[in-house]
């Protein structure tokens, strides 16, 4: 493992991120695809309808038969039987005929269109008057129309939304195959660090809190967490702790006490997992300059800073896009962020020379989504959940005034909308 | 049960459905509380930090001690000690004494402030220089300075985010009062309908989309799907899986075969239902006409169209937010809804005099979020996965042109940004 390595830009370690390999595949029951990424290209199985369907109620008639029909001149048809909905058509259409069909039912022998109901009349002998003509094939959907066998549906990367399954289970899917889900464990570092247990909280320590937010965050962009610990701060003991959760997870997230040293420290760590190669070793961004990303063989390890504000802001801005590359997501198939826009309220300032990732407050106020810094240190517990995501201030850029256009990015999942 | 209803708008079908009491309370541990909503106010149980802490790394000092410190003319301090991450301070800070503190560490007795390192030189004898004067309580965080015990953290009715747990965390509770979630039974009915296991599908016949598509939104809706069947076209069967459904599940949706005469059908039902009182009977928005709620007691029945893609429609517009309601979300601590913003990139016409609920597809290009009509049938099933949302024009308006920024009601939970 080289002894140095510069500090990356967030747009560096996006790059490596986004070169990671997906985890292996694996088959889940159709009932849990939602959510689940595509692992190969869908292809229809068979023809959607599979058998000529009326998209109408009315008659299925011989368009030939109704050509030239008015108002005035309505053409005459014997009504020759009727098919029931989710039965087969026991009945031919000769010249002449017409057969009353629901909307979906089986388009019966010889019809080749369908009258809607509100263009014919009955006339009371069995006999029907149509008031305009159809061509041959109107409000019929042939097989295939809809969904042709063999036509592409999905693409490998694509993440299965609701409606994607209602598509699967139409073509008679009844399991997919899907990329594994990444498995996480989650270990919190520090002198100070106690177990949320302990109570009284002696003096000088203070509850963990890293592993229940990164839990929670780990769930919410679709990775399991296991492993949830607060390990003591000792090199030798922390990479025993971190051997063992790489035996059975894909991601080990270490989250450091203090960020003084932090990066040094995780990286005493790596020094004595065997295979580790160092990929990112601190990152141009405030906060989280302490970030680390190492890579052992296809697991990776990611060292976050300890503070928990600093620590659910690399987790949205690079842990997450990971889980995401592991679980297969193609973002070029579907190009979307969990971020919004908004208007700043107050002024920004911001430091020149790093990326500040400053985080906001959303609300809604005369039709405008705003977007309000919220300041006052990322010390304060407090100011966590006063905060639904955060604006970048490049490098290059001294602050935005307030009534800047922003884009916002989300820690959750959630839509504010105006 | 009344033989006649109006139809009712959206809105009124809204009004109805923010009525919806919560589910009763349960308790969860933290690790399963985020996405959970809180069924009581929580208010901190203890300060945090419940002890002194530096908020810097550098020195404890008696602030007096550092009056009129410049540059040219420091303050000189001997250093008494060091106070070490996650330990007690044992030591005191005497008059002319200095303190070493990490940042997060315990103020030593004595001490009132603590100068940042920054501002400090060591001499070397044991003494250092402080080029900068502090006030009493610089870079000290008091006990409850961050939370107060007994302060207000967070309201009932208020869903809990990844970050919001943190601050659970660092308060002590390892267990939350939440709402219960509500378990929803699925019933899909209809002649034409057969399970998708069946292969090959008989002619006239279709396999079942809505109980998958249905229990993948109820999911999403922070929902538990529990029974998913498809039952047989006859009100007295119907009725018999519904009052069997309703003894273990909390909501009971039936979409029916086809729209026509579906409403009549699903009154026939709940006819036979002892207790049902029905509250919707059809909602003047296109598609969703046959929609139907009843409610049996503190038990919910919705009728929703057999059509896929009306039924999806239905179910973002109604039946999400009454699942909201039930897991106890109060819409006024957190105006959040799955919407988003975008240009509509086509002509969207629509029909005067009945509100027009039209699918659109999200995309990006140029730096703008586009929605696209989905035209062309709402019986096609592979226009199902092409849409992300939908756009609601209004009863008296008559569509609207490519252009107009309008609102998208989306679906899924993704968020599009450009």
């Amino acid at each position: 493992m080289p002894e140095f390595l510069k500090v990356k830009t967030a747009e560096e370690v996006l790059a490596l991120v986004d070169r990671i390999a997906p985890l292996g595949e694996e088959t889940v029951p159709l009932e849990e695809a939602a959510g689940r990424v595509l692992a190969r290209d869908i292809h229809a199985a068979g023809d959607v309808p599979h058998f000529r369907r009326a998209v109408m109620d009315g008659y299925a008639v011989r368009a030939r038969d109704t050509f030239g029909a008015t108002e005035s001149l309505p053409a005459l048809l014997r009504v020759g039987g009727e098919v029931f909905m989710g039965k087969p058509a026991e009945v031919v259409v000769g010249p002449g005929e017409a057969v009353i069909v629901p909307t979906g039912g089986a388009i019966p022998e010889g019809a080749d269109a369908v009258v809607m109901v509100e263009y014919t009349q009955e006339v009371g002998d069995g006999t029907i008057e149509v008031t305009r003509p159809v061509a041959p094939g109107d409000n019929i959907l042939e097989p295939g129309d809809d969904i042709a066998q063999g036509s592409p549906l999905f693409r490998a990367g694509w993440p299965l939304r609701s409606q994607d399954v209602g598509v699967l289970a139409a073509v008679g899917l009844r399991s997919v195959p899907v990329f594994r889900l990444p498995r996480v464990a989650i270990l919190s570092t520090g002198d100070e660090i106690v177990s949320p247990e302990t109570d009284p909280v002696p003096v000088g320590k203070i509850r963990d809190i890293n592993t229940f937010v990164l839990a929670a965050q780990v769930r919410e962009a679709g990775g399991l967490p296991g492993l949830r610990r607060v390990v003591p701060d000792d090199p030798e003991g922390l990479a025993a702790e971190c051997r063992q959760a790489l035996t059975d997870h894909d991601v080990v997230l270490l989250s450091g006490g203090s960020s003084v040293g932090a990066r040094d420290y995780t990286v005493q760590v790596l020094d004595r997992l065997s295979g580790a190669e160092l990929l990112v070793h601190g990152v141009a961004i405030r906060p989280g300059k302490p970030t680390i990303l190492a890579r052992l063989g296809a697991k990776l390890l990611w060292g976050l800073p300890g503070q928990p504000a600093s620590a659910m802001i690399v987790f949205t801005a690079f842990v997450r896009p990971s889980l995401l590359r592991l679980q297969g997501v193609n973002p070029a198939l579907r190009p979307k962020t969990h971020s919004c826009r908004a208007v700043l309220r107050r002024n920004m300032p911001s430091v020149h020379g790093r990326a500040d990732y400053i985080r906001v407050r959303l609300l809604e106020e005369d039709g405008t989504v705003w977007a309000e810094p919220v300041f006052g240190g990322s010390a304060m517990i407090s100011s966590l959940s006063q905060a639904d995501g955060y604006v970048i201030v490049p490098e290059h850029v001294e602050g935005y005034e307030a009534g800047t256009p922003v884009m916002v990015h989300l820690f959750g999942m959630e839509t504010l909308t105006a």
